[in-house]
């Protein structure tokens, strides 16, 4: 992506490592979709019924993730403590969603939106951890 | 607000205390609504280069306050350890904006804005309260 | 709502008529909150299965309208176009949401969310009558 | 991205071309991120006085996109006349901001938003004319 690029040129100095700042976005972005796409395919099964509360949590779980894509792409934001809540507000989200979609794993939707779900969870503990030395 | 009548007609059941959230979430609307107009006001004003930190808090809590709001409003969500978290991150959030403002707080948006943060901290931390009792 | 009083202090010039700006805001934010309530209350029905579109169509409003009032409480905002094309797609969103809610108007949440829908996209039809003038 | 695959699988019907809407959310994402990183990059600048507009646009461009990515994102929804009006409003951000960012084109970040912005509107521009057949 080209974004990366622009993160690279901010003329902002930053308490953030850039790069990881950088991979991070990309995977939450991309669980951010996957749970955007879940809840529709989900809507879309004839067994409606029993995915409601996978649902709720892909809904949940994408705002949550999309509110921190924007945390991490201004980089020159002042407060560390807030994007270390909203860090960990979207591991509990992904988890969350993880978890509900693996119950419903023989639907390919909810599988690969458990796979992306947990590898960003991984991606997003790092990017924590990263902020926290 | 209509919208509190919304929740009371809501089918589902909830661990959550309605009232509480409905009184939260106004005060949330509101808190979300003073950060994006005064990092509007802030970029009208001759002195924005001393209100740029203001404009980033500004926007990164309307942003978190607004995911904070879509979760609320989802009473029937199941996972209440993500909405501790997301209400935790709020609580970050105004308290970072309202502290910012108050340096400013000379500029009448800046003030108001101070005012209302502060004041929708303290509901949204009594909001936290009933969940964790 | 204090926010109002915010708009009123806002140190721009505006093209925008502050009154309707702050009347239409408020009548926005309300059927966002409906269309977010009656999604999660119709995800709680039993008969979900009939309701699906009407899932979709008020996740859709709610999104599209998140945005029109961001832009709308943006008032120094230079795009009047923007606005302009952003306000329609508002009303195309709840004439959708009003028309598939009334289908379903024996439940509670969706008789309400239709009425709030309908009226909001009559006050939206004045905000953006205001602007062509 | 694996976001793509969640668009092939999903179990409904669609009146959008799957393949069209996959390259579209690609680059409006892209320039969701691109508007966001250089608002907060203007911010930083020490001539942030002069880029105010550009900020406001890039915030408002922003929020437009974001909207019509979770749009895109649920194929199955039905009401197409949104869809597109939503895909308009779209275009004329993404041509507010290039225009205003070819102002400030000395500066990366504004060179690079600009190139973004413009090749994301032909794109939408595309995607737009695929309904309208």
């Amino acid at each position: 992506m080209r974004t990366q690029e622009m993160l690279r040129v901010h003329p902002g100095k930053t308490l953030l490592d850039k790069e990881i700042v950088e991979s991070s976005i990309q995977e939450l972005i991309e669980a951010q979709q996957a749970c955007t796409v879940c809840a529709d395919s989900c809507l879309s099964e004839e067994e409606v019924k029993m995915l409601t509360r996978c649902i709720q949590l892909n809904l949940d779980c994408a705002d949550v993730i999309n509110t921190t894509v924007r945390l991490l792409s201004r980089p020159a934001t002042p407060s560390l403590e807030l994007v270390k809540q909203q860090l960990m507000a979207s591991i509990t989200a992904l988890e969350a969603c993880a978890t509900e979609c693996q119950k419903h794993s023989k639907m390919e939707h909810c599988k690969i939106c458990m796979e992306i779900c947990r590898s960003t969870k991984e991606s997003t503990q790092r990017m924590l951890s990263s902020i926290k030395k």
